[in-house]
């Protein structure tokens, strides 16, 4: 049998840094991806033939860098004999903190693998989606395109991912403000050089949060899912943050914080049920800062990228 | 039975940091450590009466402080209607990097203990341990103090010691250069300000490091068993240490580097046969950089503090 002509596959969106692992830990997110039809080509070529979806509030050539480069990578590195042609559909607002670029680079990449004869399997595609991330923010820091890929939560460090168990029900209400945050904006405001004694107290907040995990010890992922590190240089980016994440932790929230470069915010809770209780002030923290917002519950331990369907 | 009038304790000593959890990771050693005779008086007062043991290079003034500072703590906190004379034997070198200032608290504070009709048990004697090495260092970190007490492996927090499992037959080398490095001293070197991507490579380490042990995986710790942060900005004040650290690496060694604030180097084996057949060659490289040096062999997962006899 011949390999398929046309790949569409879905990718999750994805909670990056998880608060206390910067560029380091994600999970992904049910509820919100993008799709991606890959269709092979003759051309040798890689290139994005339509962006659809939801209305772009930034120039979206990054996100076009951001597949193609993806697929590039594994195409170069495969020695394919074909090309191939994307159409992008965003579930995923850009700027939004729910690593959009990563879906875009996941979906693509998935779909793409999927034209060879001899697919990858998932986690051998990691490395291209960090090319991929690098089109977008700059840096190559696997903390969304992991956990798009692979589901769940994820340690995702230069030399690969690990999977890390998570307590079952765990969930997490994440809240999307109407409001751009660029990444490398984000970013910036974090070149500011640091102090040992705050790494120190993050530091031991990642033990105790990965000691919780493995120990399935709530209170001890309660100690650690903190950020005194890159939260308090952000926030004031993100209008009514602080109150935000208050009414969650209001709400019995385990942890809540910026998620990857914001401005969403989100809580992690012991149940889809507590989750689904802290949304409505939430969202009436953020309109009483100006902003309208939508929320969004999803297990911690979401599906991750996926094929929804070939043709011959 | 009424209490004991005299009661001896002995506590080991300690790789502190363990390269890749400054002031939050340390794990006891055999075959060095201190004893502390603590003796019931009326005077309501602790002092310390004698010192002995390995000649001081330092003033031991801190260590009368570190040791006397950790019982008055208890004994306030208890509410103690009696004082206590202490008698030190000190079996570990001051300045050596081997948490020796942490020793001292800990047997004191443990033979101190066993004076009351009711004991605490050991975890409870932290906070006042804390209290001792902060009268030696200026810092209340317990990654010294925590493994001491306890034993084994110890993730030191604020808010507590959770003992991690090691891999069986996991050994640590240690080799002493005769050369002094205060404490003090060190932590100055460290003031600088840090830049972010290095705590992400270092969080990356000690991530892997931690998850390693969680799953006993070996390659895991082997990735994680490094220090980007601090060591580069001490190994200086050790004539000789890369040299050392490369001979350890050279035998095999999981990780090594600077034990606590220095001099001492460890380094982990798989096995005490692989650490004890890599002494010789770190003990030459001191002897290379003009250091004589004595080396130690001991199992990570070592024994903590003991009472070792009461006297009616």
């Amino acid at each position: 049998m011949s390999p398929p002509r046309e790949v569409l596959a879905y990718a999750p969106a994805s909670v990056g840094n998880v608060a206390v692992g910067f560029d380091l830990l994600g999970h992904a997110l049910d509820g919100a991806g993008d799709r991606v039809l890959a269709r092979r080509t003759q051309s040798g070529e890689v290139r994005v033939v339509r962006t659809s979806g939801t209305p772009m509030d930034l120039p979206s050539d990054h996100l076009r860098n951001t597949a193609a480069r993806a697929v590039h990578a594994l195409l170069q590195a495969r020695g394919a004999s074909f090309g191939v042609e994307l159409e992008l559909e965003k579930g995923i607002p850009l700027g939004s903190g729910m690593g959009g670029s990563a879906a875009s680079a996941v979906a693509a990449l998935v779909a793409a693998n999927g034209l060879f004869a001899d697919p990858l399997a998932l986690e051998a595609l990691y490395p291209y989606a960090l090319e991929g991330e690098y089109a977008a923010s700059g840096g190559r820091h696997g903390d969304n395109v992991a956990p798009s890929l692979l589901g769940g939560l994820v340690l995702a460090t230069h030399a690969g991912c690990l999977q890390l168990a998570v307590p079952e029900g765990m969930s997490c209400l994440l809240v999307h403000p109407d409001l751009v945050v660029e990444t490398r904006l984000a970013r910036a405001r974090l070149s500011a050089p640091y102090p040992l004694s705050e790494f120190v107290v993050q530091s031991e907040a990642l033990a105790l949060f990965l000691c919780g995990l493995h120990r399935g010890d709530i209170a001890l992922i309660r100690a650690g899912l903190r950020d005194v590190l890159v939260e308090p240089r952000r926030a004031e980016l993100i209008p009514g943050f602080n109150q935000v994440k208050q009414s969650m932790l209001d709400h019995g929230a385990v942890g809540a914080s910026i998620s990857g470069a914001g401005p969403s915010v989100f809580a992690w809770f012991e149940s889809a049920t507590q989750a689904a209780a802290a949304m409505a002030d939430a969202v009436a923290a953020f309109a009483a800062a100006g902003l309208a917002a939508r929320g969004l519950v999803s297990p911690v331990a979401a599906a991750g990228a996926r094929i929804e369907q070939c043709t011959a």
